[in-house]
């Protein structure tokens, strides 16, 4: 398996993490099955459409995988109609995290391509991983969770995507850099979760 | 008429049939008149909109039809001042599905021509024929309903899409095909509300 | 003191004050630190941005400006750990105001060089100086203020937004164009709320 393909994987693992978030819920609103795919979606490629929005990075990223869309069709398909299926939550903070340190990685690299300053980059980086989330809740009516119920995930997302950017100027490899920033996400993410960290 | 000023008058009922379901949800509110227009403006040209950012489609289609927001202006203030007309609920449910027929389509052919593959020309299609709607809720701090209350919108629009497409690459004449698409839209929608068609 | 580092202070001036009543809002909320940061952020790059993006008008001109960003963290630092600072509500409106005077005209300027046409360019200028403020409402599950209980505020934008290409067209100096405006814009806003003046 190839570095690219290694990519490929674990970014549609995030995209089907963060779709699962957005069922999750719909489910919890009493959406119909339209409901379900359009949250999906919205949960997943929300953050990532804006962050290339603002870059002028086109085609969006989904646009050039049309195969996203379809596999999230058929896993909402797959969750709406045999509702016996449930959605472990451990396993979604787990997959979550997963799609918050890889959306991270890739909007930090992908605003560095540009060219823009670290700054810029990483708040770039948070903007792609996490305001899907953000429009799903805005969607649902709710308070956004990042505003207060989920301490140290945007923060988490940002300071990763600094130590990304400092791994690169010390010309670590990429890939390194990559697992190095990526790993720090995942376990801080997993440690504030499971002994709610909070600020103050 | 030549088929073009068919096309715009059809396009022009559309953008006013939006903003009459906007200037609705207003008067709900209890709005101002600025709150009105916003509104109105916001459903009408939000859809196409997002749709022309994704596709990087510029100018936005509004911005080259200046005379669209000056358009919802006047119907505006007619509303709002002349509070003696009300807008038939009945005739808004016809002009919004002929929005919803003219949006699909037009939102097809612009994705077509951008040389994307079916999948996403059909989502762009529904994007810019739903999304203004779903934005409208939003801002009002409604949760949207083409999540629930409207079964057979958002999909009816994905099928109209489908079909129009699949009639294109059968060779189908391109006014055939808007033409049998819309119908599709617009009968199966407005039998679907009419008989209170539900997903289940 | 030249005239370009003088419209960059009053900039800096606007988005600061557009920050400090995200802050307010945050704090009414009890958003944690990131929360206040991240809606700080929205209120005053949301509204610039969207008119960018719609503009297609890049690089976004936050992003050319990172040190807008950085700012806007040290005084949320400093607001949120330091709670003894209040925020003066009076002083807010002040400097709100002034932030919707010079994003009015910053925005019609950015919309005329363009070269659109002048209710265009009047539109993507209150897009610029309001839709910040809505997006914070939105975030934080609020009906969005310029709907209902702000008259005279998107309105003026408007009219201000008109008076000054009104003075360019009549050859006016544009240092000119711009301070008769903003003057317009900050006295009518003000006047209107000391006296709460209302539509109706």
């Amino acid at each position: 398996m190839s570095l690219a393909h290694f990519f490929y994987l674990l970014e549609s693992l995030g995209i089907v993490s963060f779709a699962l978030s957005g069922m999750l819920m719909a489910e919890q609103k009493n959406f119909d099955p339209v409901g379900w795919y359009i949250i999906a979606c919205v949960t997943a490629f929300g953050g990532g459409t804006l962050r290339d929005l603002i870059l002028d990075n086109h085609p969006v990223y989904w646009i050039s995988h049309w195969e996203y869309p379809v596999i999230i069709f058929w896993i909402t398909a797959l969750f709406y109609f045999i509702s016996k299926i449930r959605i472990p939550y451990n396993g979604l903070i787990v997959t979550d995290t997963i799609g918050l340190a890889l959306f991270t990685i890739t909007g930090t690299q992908t605003a560095l391509y540009s060219g823009h300053p670290a700054t810029i980059c990483m708040i770039l980086a948070v903007i792609g991983a996490t305001f899907g989330g953000l429009i799903r809740d805005v969607l649902c009516n709710e308070v956004p969770m990042i505003f207060q119920k989920v301490s140290f995930y945007a923060s988490v997302s940002f300071v990763g995507s600094g130590l990304y950017i400092l791994l690169l100027t010390l010309r670590t490899h990429q890939l390194t850099a990559t697992i190095l920033a990526s790993l720090f996400i995942i376990i801080f993410r997993l440690l504030a979760y499971r002994y709610n960290w909070r600020f103050r």
